[in-house]
Parts: structure tokens; C-alpha cells; sequence
């Protein structure tokens, strides 16, 4: 078929003595998100969304938080992997659409940088990776600041 | 690309002293959702999967909820305007479809109704807006009927 | 239209002296997703995503939980019904993409049984039914192993 869709969520929580991740760039903050990788929770997201679409199993079996190769890493190398991956099923991406839950900080100011980023890995244009973002309006453990979810959605079509 | 896909999710208080505005309809309810617009969680995500998919930032880019223009504005404007934004990118909508998460009230009665409002305001027909609903089984803050959650899924075409 | 795209999302408790059923699969562990039907949260997810792309309502106004002809049923019957369903409307699967939120037991080693399942209620192959699994680190109410969230995503196309 030509084309084919997938669908991400990805969760971390927030913790001091670390980086915020997101997108691939840092963006300054009290806390950052905890994880075995960077726990850039908006490139996993993306990563399992397009996994999910070429049906090639997800973040957790292509890069095992129990491989100590994976400890700390970044995952823009997660994301240039999961490229390569759907890339040899035959698969491109069409476009991205995501969203971060996260109470603060404000992430509007970043949002250019981090499509730039992810656009450059997958070889897409910026105008095809959408990043989006909103609070939980105070509620459960985004809006306790005590965590972030991410979700993305993704279009393939066959090269 | 002749496709494009996008995914909105929001997420609003309920509290007392508020209209229970959703998809465009006034559901009698003992409680409404809080925000700085009418809080219309139902089209808050369908505006942010259609900004999204165009890759058009999101609503909050659009209609900040610091702009006291947006004041306990009708989201129904605010979609009005997401559709035109979207035309002017050249994409017309081809499906729309969305789940509210909410623990109470039953909301299957306004389902039409809803479908009817959306599908005149985006321009496609009922058969194009598919509204489902859910609760969360008591669970979380949709459990404890603290807040209620939208998510919308959209395919967009050029025109 | 061609194609058409949709998103299912379902929540169960869990519970002692209930199978644990997901994707059609029982999956060994100490307690069981709690519903009216066999509480199966990944086909009750696919199942939505199928209704709600082609516009016909979702699971709770077919299969309602009011209903005891649905009382315990095997949400394999509900899946096959919902097949037949969209095929009346002329629509047929391209892809399925799936996550399931739980923070335990792991359910790898059964996703390819799941995807079996699926494929083969729905007439599809494998290749086009991807299950991906989370944890939501800890958070919220999956985190606190209260309860299991599932999404999935679902591209149609008129046949
Ligand atoms: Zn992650
Ligand atoms: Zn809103
Ligand atoms: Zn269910």
C-alpha cells in the first residue's frame, strides 16, 4: 500500500540533576526528564510513531534501556536510526504531527530549532514536522509537574 | 504531498458557574469546563490536529489565552478561523475523527448535533466528523471528574 | 474520499480474579483488566479507531455495557463485528498502529500471537497490525498499576 500511519506516546519523569531534552535540544529548566537515554520523550514519541507505521515492533526492542550502550544516549541517533530503519521496509515520511504535555516551561521559543533538528535527521522540510504544545491545565502528574507525555503522529508513504 | 495528518489533544478543568460547551453544544450538565475561551475541549483538538497537520503551529499560537480578545470567546470562531487558515495553505479537510474523555455526562444525545455543528463550520459533511466518547473507568483526574480530555485525528488533502 | 484515518482510546481498571486479555491474547499475570465484556483494551481501541474513520459511532453505541448479550463476551466477536461493519460502508484496513500503556507484566513475548489474532480477524497480514507497548514511568494511574490505557491508530481505504 502507499501510504501508512503510526502513532507514539511516550512518558518521563521530571527530575533535578538532569537536562530537558526535547526535540532534540536543550531547552534551560529547573528539572529534566529521567530516563536511560537523554529522554527526549518528544524524539521517542516520533521514533515509535514511525516504527509503529512501517509495523517494525518500537523504541524499547530496536534500543533497550537494559543495553548499557543506550545509557545517556542521544536520541537524535535513536531517531537517525529509526530513519534507516524505515527507510530499508521501502518507507518515507510524508509528515509529522506532535504534541508535548508538559505544565512549563514554555517551549514556543524553541519549537523552530527543535523542527529544524528532527527535519534535518528524517530529510523532510520543516513544514512537515509540526511540533505542538500544551499544559494539563494543572491536572494529574503533567500538571503536578511531576512528568512529560508526548504524542506524535506520523504519515508514510512508499518511496 | 497530496495527504497530511494531525492529532490534537486537550485537556480543561471542570468546575460550577460554567456552560459545559462541547463540540460546539451547550450540554446541560451541573458542571461546564474553565478557560480563558468558552473551553471547548472537543473543538480545542480538532483546531490543533487541523493546525497541525498544515504544520501551522497550534492553537495557542493562534488564539492566545492572553489575548483578552479570546475572552469566553465561542470556539466555534476559533474553528471558523482554523478552516480559513488551512485553506490558505491549499488543504481541504477528508476526515475528522475524535474522542471525548469524560467520566459524566452521557453525551450521545448531542452527537448529531454536534456532527451537524462541526461539519457546517469545516464545510464536509456529517459522515465526515465521527464524535466518540469514553470514559476513563474512574480512573485519573477524567475519573475523579475533575477535568475532561480531547483527542482529534484529522487526514487533510490538497485541494 | 479514498482514505480515511481514525483514533480509538480505551481504559479498564484492574483487578484480582479477572484474565488479563489483550489483543486477543491471554496474557498470564496476577491481575485482569475489569469490564463488562472480557475488558480486552487493545481491541476495544482498534475496534474505536476502526468505527470512529468510518464514521459509525464507537463501541459503546454497538456493543453497549448495558447489554448482558455482551456480558463477559470475547472482544474478538466485537472486533469481527466491527470488520464486518465497515466493510458494509465499503471500507477495508491499510494499517493499524497500536500502543498499550501498563506498567507490567512485559508483553513482548506475546505480541506476535496478538498480531496473528488481528491479521486474521481482519483479513489483513502481520505486516499491518503493529503493537508497541509502554510504561508511563511510574505515573498516573497505569504507573500506579490501577489501570491500562490503549490507543490505536487505523487507516482505511474505500475498497
Ligand atoms: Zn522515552
Ligand atoms: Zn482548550
Ligand atoms: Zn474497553
Amino acid at each position: 500500500m502507499a501510504f501508512r500511519i503510526g502513532l507514539g506516546v511516550d512518558f518521563h519523569q521530571l527530575g533535578e540533576g538532569r537536562d530537558l531534552m526535547l526535540g532534540g535540544v536543550h531547552v534551560p529548566h529547573t528539572v529534566g526528564a529521567i530516563g536511560h537515554s537523554d529522554a527526549d520523550v518528544l524524539l521517542h514519541a516520533i521514533c515509535d510513531a514511525m516504527l509503529g507505521a512501517a509495523c517494525l515492533g518500537d523504541i524499547g526492542v530496536h534500543f533497550p534501556d537494559t543495553d548499557m550502550k543506550y545509557k545517556n544516549i542521544d536520541s537524535k541517533v535513536l531517531l537517525a536510526d529509526t530513519v534507516k530503519l524505515i527507510a530499508k521496509e521501502g518507507y518515507a515520511v510524508v509528515n509529522i504531527d506532535s504534541t508535548l504535555c508538559l505544565q512549563e516551561p514554555k517551549i514556543k521559543p524553541y519549537v523552530p530549532q527543535m523542527q529544524q533538528t528532527i527535519a534535518s535527521l528524517i530529510g523532510i522540510t520543516e513544514k512537515d514536522i509540526s511540533i505542538k504544545a500544551t499544559t494539563t491545565e494543572q491536572m494529574g502528574f503533567v500538571g503536578r509537574k511531576e512528568g512529560v507525555v508526548a504524542y506524535a503522529t506520523v504519515l508514510l508513504q512508499r518511496i
